[in-house]
């Protein structure tokens, strides 16, 4: 990536990052992410991205607004463009956590199955490119992975574990990329459907994970009338809430 | 409100939606809501607000501007200014639901006493003023009113009814605001939390509402390092599910 100016970025949608010639929501989201947090100086805390239209690779160009820059958070606008195309349309708030505080936590760490009880995604017909395969380490739990054999679980769930396939550590950009990495959860579903484009993608980032894989879980509540909804928790391996995910996406007949 | 032109909007922040001089964040998304989707000319399916900084009572502006507008769905992106000053900044996705296609709902509607059953808020010294009061018929789960006598529920959850006072029918508009009208769920736990300033809040309308109260939840699952998140559903009374909201809100200290 590199900074044009003030507000703009030059980037590229890499080769390998796609589904079918479509570029992974995560992976744009996590680079248009990244153009926002360099112009305001701060990482994400929640951002919104709604998806304009598929984005092929190629060369792309992110242009970052800052609409408040107060003492802890700071809010911004941007959009990704592809050949003059609006792509990605975003609006976010960053800044830090702050430690300690009230606290209260009603949940407690998602259950998975050990890292290397789970399997790999199947090598897909339709599915994600070399570049993500190969720089993503991302586990499902044992019987989630079924729906490429056409064995799918019943349930619109999707669990299992992210990491980066050289070890790198997760920082906040890459739980944007995390928290729409894995296969959809309504794959695991019987429903006639065969591709879910994303309406609308919020992110929260709540921690910073320690190293190691995070546990992750999206799910499916709510399939009707041409619309679904994937929630997504992301959990560190020290037992800390470090993301929640919620997106509407379209499902397409048939 | 009136439109100055294709993209701007004259209307007023009014006396009485406000929580101690601050208005109402459901009442402030319903108004700049309602802007956007006249500009776009279709109801709101996915909308995300950003509060940058509180709004008294006085004119504001709204300016929409539209990102792209396909067969079936639109984007647009406004802001709330209130003497040349940005209150809201907001991003949405409008159209309508698609009635009919494949379906998988793996919740039920949430359960509520029956609307007699409920209680209106107390009368609070900081709560919302007369005209909140006067235009809507909120009644609460019988405990989770509590926390104004200073018996919280222990449980950081508010349940109960939305309507509007006249009874009149609530549309996605309505939708956006009952999504925000509700005391904040962590009001029923013990900590010291005094006001909730919320950061971001993501509206997914998910259905028309047939006449009559609504059945809402709000809950907060995660309170740490100065944030919250709170997640709703709405739903009628014909069992269907009108709407789901998150936000992440700041917790102030003591």
């Amino acid at each position: 990536m590199r900074r044009i100016d003030d507000s703009r970025f030059a980037a590229a949608v890499h080769d390998g990052w796609d589904i079918g010639g479509h570029a992974n929501g995560g992976y744009l989201l996590a680079l248009a992410g990244r153009a926002m947090a360099e112009a305001v100086g701060r990482p994400p805390l929640t951002i919104t991205t709604h998806y304009l239209r598929p984005a092929p690779a190629g060369p792309c160009e992110i242009d970052v607004t800052t609409v408040r820059a107060g003492r802890r958070l700071a809010t911004a606008t941007a959009f990704l463009s592809m050949d003059g195309n609006r792509v990605l349309q975003l609006l976010g708030t960053f800044g830090e956590q702050s430690a300690g505080g009230p606290a209260a936590i009603a949940a407690g760490p998602i259950e998975v199955p050990p890292y290397d009880a789970c399997t790999a995604p199947p090598a897909p017909d339709e599915g994600p490119g070399p570049a993500m395969m190969e720089r993503l380490a991302i586990r499902l739990r044992p019987g989630d992975e079924g729906f490429r054999r056409g064995a799918p679980s019943g349930r619109a769930e999707m669990y299992g574990w992210f990491a980066f396939a050289d070890g790198a550590p997760i920082d906040a950009l890459g739980l944007l990329l995390a928290a729409d990495a894995f296969p959809p959860a309504v794959f695991n579903t019987d429903l006639p459907v065969g591709w879910v484009p994303t309406v609308e993608l919020t992110v929260h980032v709540r921690g910073t994970p320690v190293p190691g894989p995070l546990r992750c879980a999206f799910r499916s509540r709510f399939v009707a009338d041409g619309l679904l909804d994937e929630e997504g928790e992301i959990w560190d391996g020290s037992g800390t809430l470090v993301a929640q995910s919620r997106q509407l996406a379209l499902v397409p007949r048939g």
